[in-house]
């Protein structure tokens, strides 16, 4: 599993925290003594795939490093309704004061890593496709919800506009409505660890495209059939990626199809929250 | 409507363009002449209430300040799909490269301002309930939220844990198990704009709640009835929230019950994105 | 009593090194050897009391983890002339290097608890006024004189513009002129945490404010007798602050009013620094 | 009069409005129409020297660019009682909402100035002395504070610890206790735009001080009969500084002896907020 | 030419006028009147290629809006010596203190430019290698850097290790020592914009490579006779990049072997700056 | 040997870190199991002068503090090539990761302390002329090439604009002309640790910046002889630099003449970066 770095950690949960606690805990520290410890678990109170646990326990530990987390589960697994997936020990105000951030990126994470699971197995036994996301992110989340989907069994696409080169239809249409010429144009200021992916919506674009050297082509908001007659007509020649608007229940007909990915913004832009629950022993 | 403060606008949009651009458009410059222009119109795919337009449109701002982003609508707006909500008028390099940015932020906080409607709408006519969030929110998007939600006709509860005070379960069982005794302590540092509000989870601890000088209780995961219950025994001395998993179809219910506010984390942690494009002329 | 959180205090201290080392100790790096060690000693020149000693500690342990500070009082505590308030003991270069800013963190927020404390010791035995600070801080320092405030007896009042409804005469104004108007619009969007409270300046308005639903009332610039009159008119509907270039010898007969808080900005904007020095062992 | 650096300023403001905002200014968004206007004056209620107008400004227009503030008074400039300082016209939520923030500045810049001022005037006619400040400034307003010395007619020294070189008595101790040594060391690392200082609190030390090469010397805590017995003795050789609790009643006999400057902690830790309002046109 | 983001260019610039500018420039400030005006050009002292004119305009701007800077050279021209790059026009305090973090982003950016427009001069005619920069940028100033390469007709490499993939010797040794099982390994995380590249030393390692999907490989530190024997093996299967401290007169003959890029460190790490000065009208 | 404020370095460490890791790093965590530990060493491939290993380590530590770095050389000394300057043990994907971070710094720094030590060198012996550096560094690296400079040797110049005084011709001219008046205008302004120092380009312009009150000049672009000259009309009464596009193997032939300083932009301009490897054990 491909870690976040700490660092990308460390900042958004400051962020979080910052935001949350503002000038201080009032409740906790109007009421409860300084010395006063707690323990609580980090319950899954649904089925879920796990992702987050390293930024939920920087939430703790960001906040009162003395605060002990013990993770007993791991990214990537799936938890059934009732485990454990982390245990928590420490002054009680702190982990009052941290447990609200803690669980919002917990719930987020694995909402996003459950979701893209479900895409996953979706797919049909035997077929190549990957699940792939897209740049549909929450704003500030990106390397979160990225990592997640990799939780979740995905491929990530590129992490930024520096990143890659993705032309799609708007970029065609200003280089005077030629893919091919956009891809060559694409190809000269490409190096040696990318490719260039143009989106065809057309079998004839898609000729028009691999003929100027494409690398990679989108399929947008095409039917499984249309997207099989592609594939044929590509014939392994450049790899081929399915988007726009895809449901879980479109992935099996597409997937059959033998396109290399499937795309969905809707892994990060719109996974509910997983039900997660930090229950404290008393 | 209270709007959302411009420098935090401002930060998070930069935040959000710094992630998304990386060191720059690679497709966009290498495939657009630099002095292409663009206009597109940002259209809503699907019914929805409108949130965010001033984010939308930074984010095109603080890419390129000579991009011109036209609101069609007002937040807070409900808008028919098709509706057309803004149009853009800019470079194309510009356009293409900071489009992204700004439809994760409208489409994010459409989602949340269409969800708190529902909530709204659900409260029965003749109801005085109103709808709260929680601090259930995206981490780094708090004020974007909570926005959203006031444009969807909802109320916000407390900014952060030091703007005020909630005594909840957990605090009270570190303070010995006395509703009381935490309320006592919690009147002792509260100022003149704050109320002291405790969650109770039986009429004995309302009592005792409400005989401890408590300004407010929340009712924690209580069937209508016990709510009804306790609405009751209240009899108007406090001000009484109902919380916990309560989903769209419970609102009516619960509001007429009585209570003072019905809040939800749902909101905010789990409102899907509203279908928002931006369909380019050509 | 409640702290401050940590990320505001490294936060703060980090800016203030940078501020003041600049580019890196010239006198001391050319003079001292770098083996060199220092044991000091933060001394009280006059009776004082303590707050700060937190950030006291994190200006050594920001700028070099390997320093000791010890604390020997405690943040709220009275300390005589000549009481030794925390060691520190670390290489000499770092314990020169950052003791700057560390006496200006303590003496400022000495200078302040100090201050608090003398007017809460002006409340005559009996009354139940409490103090309360304003909003008058130093810019960027807001959390830490807030704390400063508690440590010296008082009471915080809403910690910023979000955490809090305090209508005014230009709030007022701005609404027609009617206080009644502007409680009842501030109540529309007033969660369960909050009282809504209004400025007023004479006992019509004060009837008006209570008619309308104002759960406090902020008396500004009156004299003791109108005070008075004004608590005899509330009799215990609404929660009274009473402000307005109140000096500590006013806070006697103003305390003996029966209101429930007085405030007063010179506890945070005009406090002169606590005499304390760091005396070296030789 | 040297300025304030604009991105300080900027920084600075910003950092202290979203300190003071918060989430947004729920009062006055509830209670007062978008569109209302209003006019005000910052007016001073006491005797004082001006400093600080481009920061008062750029508050509000940080917060609404929109605001048009228009300076009646210029910096370093004495305003009798009553004096317009300047004045302020916007959208009456934006002029209510950055007040705070625009006051709390000016006020506390226009405190040191007003400060400074007296200890310059408390200079004799005819005496060479110069009114100098110290590192004993607010932390993270080193800027401001430097300025408004400027503005109140005083001399600022090193703007931090990378930026001059002065060997205080602990610098000495840890050398081994020799002041000439100390002074040979920083001697070898001194570039040409600096001079090298020391502290000194003998006549024998001053000797050695001269005699190793210092530039100047800072006498700490003598009696103005032994600063004049230094002065005579120094005969013109060495700067020199008196420094050391001294008071605005001490000016006048140290600045006799001939020094050349005089420092004072108390010009920025200790200066009370001058006494400016807001005052709104109704 | 693709742009810098213009975000990246007010943070950088904004963070050397800080570096540069401290509490503000002291001796422009005391000796040059505020209304004085100065008129500058900034002058090619020595033949060279433009890059970062935008940044230079920008340090100005940022630290006075109403400086006027206006261009005479396009980034990517080649300049004679004694072109005259850019006319500032401007308050005589702003253009001074801004002056030198304007020279220095513009020396540096020109200094990458020239040197990469050596290399890719150095390319015969014919030949289609392209000249790549490397991950060996100056910290912090990676954008600009990489535009300069790119003004110098370079093209670049990954943006970071997230935005590719390049397996090295370590990676393979960390591996178990084959290149074949890390390029499968890294085919599964791989999306569709990108290209797994492998560094290989030998013969047997490229086969092994190209056996397992690899879509580049880099030949490091190879002679051009093997590097010749590794293109005529690999037959256009993969695209090649030739690496390893390569200099100036390596590229010819290195070029001629047909390898797709050739990659260089010195671009960035090792450029000497340009001669630009900024001569004042008098 | 005067070190490099702790802060500094992990904020600079910090954004290059984010610079060169992105979302993080693909390759590793695609292609190195996550327990896989690696050892390597940091080699000198040239003759240099060692300095930077702090932030070397820092860069190591900050991405993953379970990694152990060992430095076996010193800053500031010279070592041989084939030299092991450090060890770093740790995790094989944390090692890998920030590898290039670490060697950037720690090629540019040692870069700049070998050319300064080449400086250095070349002031014959008996002469007391010191090398200084100046303001032209990369912008961002300041305390860091600073720090190189005295590695190799070298004294720093004023470390920004707000921390001494140097008159240049344009100021000069803005004031009308006059050296002797900007001195005397400059003076007025200047505290007890700073000199102020004039640019004078002839024998008159120098008698007229003593005169006037100046502590040091600076000889601009004058030749051996003139300068020789100058030294001898000044007979120790100012101190002075030299300085304008001196070379190496201008030095002897100016330390010759008597000046206290040379100062060389080229020190931290133009630098070539030492080379340095990373040698993996297998």
């Amino acid at each position: 599993m491909i870690g976040i770095p700490q660092h990308l950690i460390d900042r958004a949960v400051d962020a979080a925290l910052a935001e949350d606690v503002g000038l201080g805990d009032l409740t906790g520290t109007l009421t409860v003594e300084p010395d006063r410890r707690a323990k609580a678990a980090a319950v899954a109170r649904s089925e879920l795939v796990v992702a987050g646990l390293d930024v939920f326990r920087a939430a703790f530990l960001r906040f009162d490093p003395a605060t002990v987390v013990q993770p007993l589960a791991a990214d990537g697994e799936r938890a059934a309704r009732g485990t454990v997936l982390a245990t928590v020990d420490g002054r009680a105000r702190s982990v009052l004061a941290a447990e609200r951030v803690a669980l919002n990126f917990l719930q987020r994470l694995c909402g996003v890593a459950t979701l893209t699971r479900r895409f996953v197995d979706a797919v049909p036994q035997g077929a190549k496709t990957r699940i792939l996301d897209t740049r549909k992110t929450t704003p500030g989340l990106r390397a979160f919800e990225r990592y997640a989907v990799r939780c979740g069994g995905g491929v990530n696409h590129r992490s930024d506009l520096g990143g890659g080169v993705l032309i799609k239809d708007n970029h065609i249409a200003a280089c005077g409505g030629s893919v091919g010429e956009a891809v060559r144009r694409a190809l000269r200021g490409t190096g040696p660890t990318q490719r260039v992916e143009a989106e065809v919506t057309s079998l004839e674009q898609l000729d028009e495209a691999m003929a100027a050297g494409a690398h990679a082509v989108l399929l947008d908001n095409m039917t499984p059939e249309r997207i099989a007659e592609a594939v044929r007509r590509a014939a392994g020649r450049v790899v081929i990626e399915a988007s726009g608007g895809l449901r879980l229940e479109d992935v099996p007909a597409v997937a059959r199809t033998g396109v290399d990915f499937i795309s969905a913004g809707a892994l990060t832009h719109s996974a509910p929250a997983a039900d997660i629950s930090l229950e404290f022993e008393t």
